[in-house]
């Protein structure tokens, strides 16, 4: 799988008996990343079996408590496992107290660099790149600075299709040109059109994160287009006033982004602890959205 | 029940998929004590039922990050939960920055008052104590300041045997004098003794912290007589060499603990996670001292 989700924990403020603080992982190509932090997530990357050693980045949505107090034993437990590696943190700037507060008091036997990447946008912006994916931070609207993140795969050159370089006895430098999209004229004149001897090896895919966050209109221009849109819907649309006071989102909210997005599937999440049966807000958004789905924890979707 | 321990987690500095980090409820009257808070404590009480509106005191050993990491999602939950009580907690005098950060960082919509009693003792002393419990703290041998905790029952007035009320015809200041284990002469000259006419209610149970520590020789003379004991085991016998280089015990050294202050039974807790069978611990200690137990989370054993 080149990519995928699985969530660790998607409660709200309030953990509940089945359902930890927000955490997430996102798998790239084997690597890992980390999507906020939530008390618990190194406990529950040992349950559903995740290797916290494959992750180099971590991405913080704002620094309320549900969403980062997992960090402080999930860096010092990466320190026990012997982690030799650098890890970044992008995270609003006010994270630099609580890594200034952790590495005080609990940083004598950190044996690897953290790194705090400042994220700090008014619009959709690139934070982070590396062969396989482009990440792109975007502000969202909550009580305190906070930020969605959406996670490209790159274009991958075509591959070529093995018939046609036998039939045209197409050389190196010609595949090269051709697997980058460029059509090639040849010594008798004649044009090798790069479509007609390649194909796509594979469909770049993509994920965004909004949590925590009211609805705005900028928000589904920004992630127009995605494939897996995971979503906060804290309340139902009958607590509205509530959500927005709280600048939140309900599970309808989350249903028109995913619709105006033009998303093929929405991931709901960040239930209140009022909510016992999740199935309201899956029925809520399937009326608006059709592929919505209530998350469900150590579960990988694959994107 | 009027004195029970329900341990929520007991692994040591690296959790495990069935075991949490220190934290560990002594219930005391129907009130709760909370001793030592790693993280996941608040979701482990939401798991087995148990109130964290109940807990006024906490008692810090201290402030290695698996005995601690837990406090800060479970004072943020107590505020949105409406607390309003003010809730003690005994640490050592570093915890001061702990809560500095907290109140700092996180600190703005807690309701309530968070009193740090500074805990500084070499030789055992009492803490604190209500009508029905004294508490006393003694230091134990970590590689930072680290403090044990005994809890006492204190004793209580006997009950009148009702027929000799009657007999007697003994009078309401004569029974409060009774009660409180005072003879009383009448006015005839005849001495009533307290030892004939009451009975002793209920015995005082009393109950030891020990986490984490190596071996030292006070330690079964400051908890002499204890009924249930918990102490680190963080090792077995053959890996004494380790143990002690960091500072911990074996099951054996538990086990000779329990045996010299004559406890009535041992719990045996804060395992390694090389360890994957905790069989062993109990064999080990049981050759030493029968009552020996591994720790059973969730589990309300009786005092």
């Amino acid at each position: 799988m080149d990519l995928s989700f699985t969530s660790l924990g998607f409660a709200s403020a309030l953990p509940t008996v089945d359902r930890f603080p927000s955490a997430h992982i996102l798998k790239v190509c084997g690597r890992l990343f980390l999507i906020d932090c939530g008390e618990g997530a190194q406990i529950q990357m040992k349950k559903f079996g995740i290797s916290m050693l494959k992750i180099d980045e971590i991405f913080i949505s704002h620094l309320h408590g549900d969403h980062i107090f997992g960090i402080f034993g999930l860096l010092s437990t990466m320190s026990m496992l012997n982690r030799k590696s650098d890890i970044t943190i992008f995270a609003p700037a006010d994270f630099k107290s609580i890594l200034d507060f952790f590495m005080n008091n609990f940083g004598e036997d950190i044996g690897y660099k953290i790194i705090h990447h400042v994220v700090s946008c008014t619009k959709i912006e690139e934070v982070f790149s590396n062969k396989n994916i482009v990440v792109k931070a975007f502000p969202l609207k909550h009580r305190i600075e906070t930020f969605g993140y959406l996670f490209q795969q790159k274009e991958h050159n075509r591959n070529m299709i093995k018939e046609k370089i036998n039939e045209y006895k197409i050389s190196i430098d010609e595949i090269n040109l051709l697997k980058s999209k460029n059509n090639v004229i040849r010594k008798d004149g004649t044009i090798l059109e790069w479509k007609d001897v390649t194909y796509e090896r594979f469909q770049a895919k993509s994920f965004a994160y909004c949590s925590d966050t009211r609805p705005f209109p900028e928000l589904c221009n920004w992630i127009s287009g995605v494939n897996l849109l995971y979503h906060e819907s804290t309340y139902t649309d009958d607590m509205k006033d509530k959500a927005y006071e709280r600048f939140h989102s309900t599970a309808a909210d989350a249903a028109i982004c995913a619709k105006k997005a033009g998303a093929d599937k929405l991931l709901l999440g960040h239930f209140s602890s009022r909510y016992q049966d999740l199935n309201v807000f899956e029925k809520e958004a399937r009326a608006i959205f059709t592929e919505s789905y209530i998350t469900e924890a150590g579960r990988e979707y694959e994107i």
